[in-house]
């Protein structure tokens, strides 16, 4: 079997003062962070698509990067190659988790049939590889949005002829998951949305995703797949409109649809501020309403327009996000998949792991944070205090259903105006600095 | 009493070749539309704070215009002269409806005795008002977000004593509402959101908010209000996140409070592209979850981050718009409000009528087209054809939930490769440009 | 020669009132429009990028439409068939212009010599084309951003081995502009900016990139190629900041590195709404500094942060386009070429037609309507009243630069407070819409 | 004289282990970073608008701070009661300069002598207060943007009388710099830009307002002030567009009307974010082409589409910022001025020592990270490595404008494909994060 990184050794912690830039500085998998390590806090994935597939192409040129495993005599050498260099790569860097499409890791066959069983010969690899490196799958997902067959949506397809197809592929893509004994199973809708409101009936469409994420329950349940499933919001791209357009979006659906118990998010950071929202409000909002479930962990960039889909490296935003993730009980099912893809001039394969390891720390760091934040109280003191009020009398009797209108007026009277405490907010953004370092 | 607007005559249909400014060339309010009046399908509403409020402040300068009826020795002769101002404009302009905050309309008192009083005056010469002359309310609300003692929220405040002074102003608000015979009353929460996640409990504000509403339908239920209850999306501004953030947004949150079936959406053009979406789909949202109420006609520019509340004025939005408000069924309890306001150099009394004239035509021309396309199924024969194989055996089966994944595949795999028809978009969008004229 | 378009014959005029899709309801290019036909006034362009090599792929699906000519057994085949495509499109649609990219109408080669030979096989068969039927080359230009050789840059890339072959391109590109009889030569620059400020030395780059176009200039004069040289202003997209970000920008560059007098502007609607301002803004902008060259007639979508390239059909924008244009003395060497593609959606040959004929009669009203409005003072007679002091002695004096801070003051200080009259917009937005038609 | 801040005594650095929110924990201004102080690196002011006059008020509602020293019987004396309040928090606060409008330090009169009388007096406590403190002025400007007469401008207005006015307060407001010995003077054109193009003779407008600064520039030699002339780049807000764009719209404007020898940049970071810049990527640009001058130090909200003008706290943007500075050689006339406002939440008079002691923390943590960055070489060593190959025969001849397009088509095709490199973005960015710490 070939090394497609041989220059890389496996990666190691070497601490912050370590000059070696294959090596972690942060992320020391087995530190423990307030009783858990910071492998199972933060539950870091690789993912199959920017990462062994993605070779650097956007709208305006085709690939750049370097990628030996896909030099191949024909298709399925290729994608046993690339299980090959994803399996070597997530070793070397030390992850314990992968995610990936169905047409991700094995190629679109003749007919159904023919792409299942290309699948499944993968798939029987992956095993194999996952018992050899005890790599686990974190989660695994259909790819229903770059055929040519679902330009007009796959669920929501203006033909339903289409939606067979889709079928097929989460039939497959859920029985693989199964078999891989993936935590989760994700849904994004890269084509469901619209592109013009004039030829789209928009309820109907939205219909028929409520439909056929029902048929996907009764399928996790006829093959007694125990993983979650998630969803992913994104506002727009490539569609003008994805129906899943933010958190908040998803939880309207999913109540609608009576499928609010059976589904959590998927947060991704990037899609979260395509929405015009911070990646932490979106993760609040799930965590707020008990959907929240996995993260998809990069970065954008707030003055472009499309999905930048940049490793995350903030530790601003990665802090934060940990903040929310911590406070809300940490993961279960889910974790920090790097859905993340190197910039188009970084073409050496050393990239990978550079890009990886920075992520990695950045959370780590972030992880660390975080974690004294809130054992300190350093915000939670603000807050409490802020809301001190609510603990009244009239606090608790308003918060039990207990008062109307006319007692709330009649408090008024009696006490006139209110006294509202000093937010604080630029004193608690100094403190939250002091923790950054 | 003053006349305010006296170079004004009443404002009449002169038809489209009227060179006249002061003329309506495309709003006749008698002339039928498909069964109904122009002035019963748009049920047009002059809004009393920008217009005879608002002087054209903005961060960087004082107000600008001419506003005589808010020139006097104390407050409350101001608010009555305003309020002859308001119905001398509308009864000019020929308008069958007003809408109104509390605050607009009458001082704050020195105490939530006085500021009652104070509104109850002003209420009871605006219902004299409405005898006089015909104008109905179409929607009263409170403002709640002005007064510094809103800064930190209104029903979502960091202390319950502020929300015992927003519950006094709704309660009144509400009578007052009550006693004019207004259609409906708007909850629009301009302070009902965050400045920073740091010093927020986003999730116990959003249950008082949800608690507060279920007291306001309870008071409407005591008071035997018949209006309908509406909310009012927008994303941003003056909070870095409002709560009702888009229309999804306020359906998720009406599902989780149990308050779908009592309220309704007030969208407004503005609010729907700050939050990224088409003033059409917000409507179109709204419409098929059956939440459509009311809509606040302005116009944003969408290469501005903020609510620049402009006349609307652009045909393809009111045709757009229409288009969807005609499908719903027309307005019933709701109408077109217009919530706009004059360019800070707008500074002439004439310009209130310039403004109003130039929105009215543009909605009775998008009035006009919108029947146009319906009625000639112009778009609808495409939309129909693109999802007809929908009312094939397949389809049927899937949209009743009596197919499987399973079956799918098996429906997959005999039938091959599926036929997406041309999405026809440009074409679609040239017919829809036949229409305007 | 194979007819790629059987079903579809010579597109002809036929009036607003015709029901023929495939029919001009608006262009007709012999009618006179103040002196000049429509054909002279519009010198529209079809781009061969987006309309013979554009397949509809986007950053999550590979490509859609139905391409026939691309059908060969290698590429010099498909390039000859493309070109027959291209010149059978452009007839049957009536229009007097194409443009090109050397790399659309021929492959690259093995190496700068044969890829010279590809690009003057196809020329040569170009300029036949040309000349058989009657179509004129509007504009050539290079793609220097394809090639992965070009991802840091072409002029501005990190390696001038890099720009050696960028050099070879356009020479070439510019030989064969000369020999088409091109009536100019575009420089967009794709990726002629930066992905991070943290490795790039934009000083650096940027006299490279003065240095690289006047190397362009000498060569321009030494074929004694005498058509217009332009650049193409683009904020960010593929990189994350363009150069030539607005027209503002590239007007700052052309007179630091003294080709102002030498460069025009090629202004597109969705790279001048990408950059924040509008259409009519940047056009104005370049109008008023005499570097209004050319244009490429598309529109974005502005509630989208990505170029989606649509066809113009929204009459309000070519109306005010081509009030600019017509204001500036209208087309010399430029014209409009449609750098717009078709949705991904609409896979159909006929869309094609639909596409382009939708967009010519949009800018056929935009041209009517622009006439009429500048033939009638519509808007002139407001803006004149509006400066009409400037007209004064004093206003004549300070333009003249004949006036101290302390004069003016003097000024001030005798006549007080200033008369300022109303803008107006409200009412100039109507008597424009009442043009709209 | 009354003690404003009582309760506040003046602020020491206490290092980064101090808990005291009263205390500096990196801004020590006499610590040497690389031979100057903190203090000479870092030129802090503080601004009058904001910080003294600003009460909190928005679109939405009134102000909210409390602030006693503009509690007074009339406004002069409020005035002078906000000048000792101003130096008694710079005082405290420990910094060197200040910055004001005329307006923000004495109210407009009723005439030009008036308002002039009313700036005098003002102006001259303020030497004393400069001079018993020790305290300097940074700059001064004038406010044309807050009195209705500038409405449609200042500069660009549409009547030269009101451009007497604004000549009145030029000429003033430049007498008290040079009286008060400030470092520089700024011209930011609140009003200069339109509402609308349909109204609006740019070209004229921009002719004007270049007469208009080279007034101020000849009035600046005849009173022989020394200091610099910035102009501040902002896109947008208050009008629809703002001439001064950003940092390459002034450069186009100040090379075209003959200023740029005279006049530097007063660069914002939440005027550059909304022109769709980082702060980076416009002090870079002004940098490069030698007119970056100084700096309003603040923060914007890219998720927000309005000037925030939140105090700067982000590590990130601060080091950044502070990297371009000092590779550019430092500050000499300029400084960092805290065109900052409180969170309208933020109601103690304590709050405003919060948010600057955050501030000045957050750029000397930036300014020690920069300069170690520098030292390190850690970014050269990448950018020196990317384009070494330009140090070749090749890459100077180029430089010195001595290759032809021939020749370098004659190395392509001697040296077959270039080599580029790997960007590096990841690792770099990695980097990058080591020093922040």
């Amino acid at each position: 079997m070939a090394e497609y990184f041989p220059r890389v050794k496996a990666i190691k912690y070497e601490g912050p003062d370590s000059k070696n830039p294959l090596a972690f500085k942060h992320y020391d998998p087995k530190r423990k962070v307030g009783g858990k390590t910071m492998a199972e806090h933060l539950r870091f994935a690789v993912c199959y698509w920017h990462s062994f597939r993605g070779a650097g192409a956007d709208p305006f040129g085709v690939g750049t990067r370097t990628m030996p495993w896909l030099d191949a005599a024909d298709e399925m050498t290729a994608a046993e190659q690339t299980l090959d260099a994803c399996f070597e790569f997530i070793s070397k860097l030390g992850v314990g988790f992968w995610c990936f499409h169905d047409r991700d890791i094995a190629p679109e066959g003749a007919d159904v049939d023919d792409s299942a069983r290309n699948l499944e010969h993968i798939v029987k690899l992956a095993k194999k590889k996952q018992r050899d490196t005890g790599i686990k799958l974190l989660w695994g997902t259909a790819n229903l949005f770059s055929h040519p067959r679902y330009r007009s949506g796959a669920a929501t397809a203006c033909n339903p002829h289409v939606v067979a197809h889709a079928a097929s592929q989460v039939k497959r893509a859920l029985d693989a998951t199964k078999y891989l004994g993936g935590s989760g199973y994700v849904f994004w809708g890269g084509r469901e949305g619209y592109e013009s409101l004039l030829h789209t009936d928009m309820a109907r469409e939205l219909d028929h995703l409520g439909r056929f994420l029902h048929m996907a329950l009764d399928y996790k349940k006829k093959i007694r797949f125990g993983g979650q499933f998630f969803i992913e919001p994104k506002p727009k791209e490539p569609t003008k409109h994805q129906y899943d357009s933010d958190a908040a979006a998803c939880h309207a659906f999913l109540q609608k649809y009576d499928l609010v118990k059976d589904f959590k998010l998927n947060i991704e950071a990037n899609h979260a501020t395509l929405a015009g929202h911070e990646f932490m409000h979106d993760l609040m909002y799930a965590a707020d309403n008990k959907i929240l479930g996995s993260v998809d962990a990069n970065r954008g960039d707030t003055l472009l327009g499309w999905d930048t889909d940049q490793f995350p490296t903030n530790i601003y935003e990665t802090a934060l996000a940990m903040m929310v993730i911590l406070k809300a009980g940490g993961f279960t099912k889910g974790g920090l998949n790097f859905d993340a893809k190197l910039r188009r001039q970084s073409v050496d394969v050393e990239d990978l792991f550079y890009a990886h390891i920075g992520a990695m720390d950045a959370f780590a760091r972030g992880l660390v944070i975080a974690h004294q934040i809130i054992k300190d109280k350093a915000l939670d003191k603000f807050v409490n205090d802020r809301y001190k009020t609510w603990n009244s009398d009239l606090g608790r009797k308003f918060e039990k259903g207990k008062l109307t209108l006319d007692q709330l007026e009649a408090y008024a009277r009696k006490h006139g105006e209110p006294a509202v405490p000093s937010g604080r907010q630029e004193l608690i953004e100094n403190v939250f600095n002091d923790y950054i370092k």
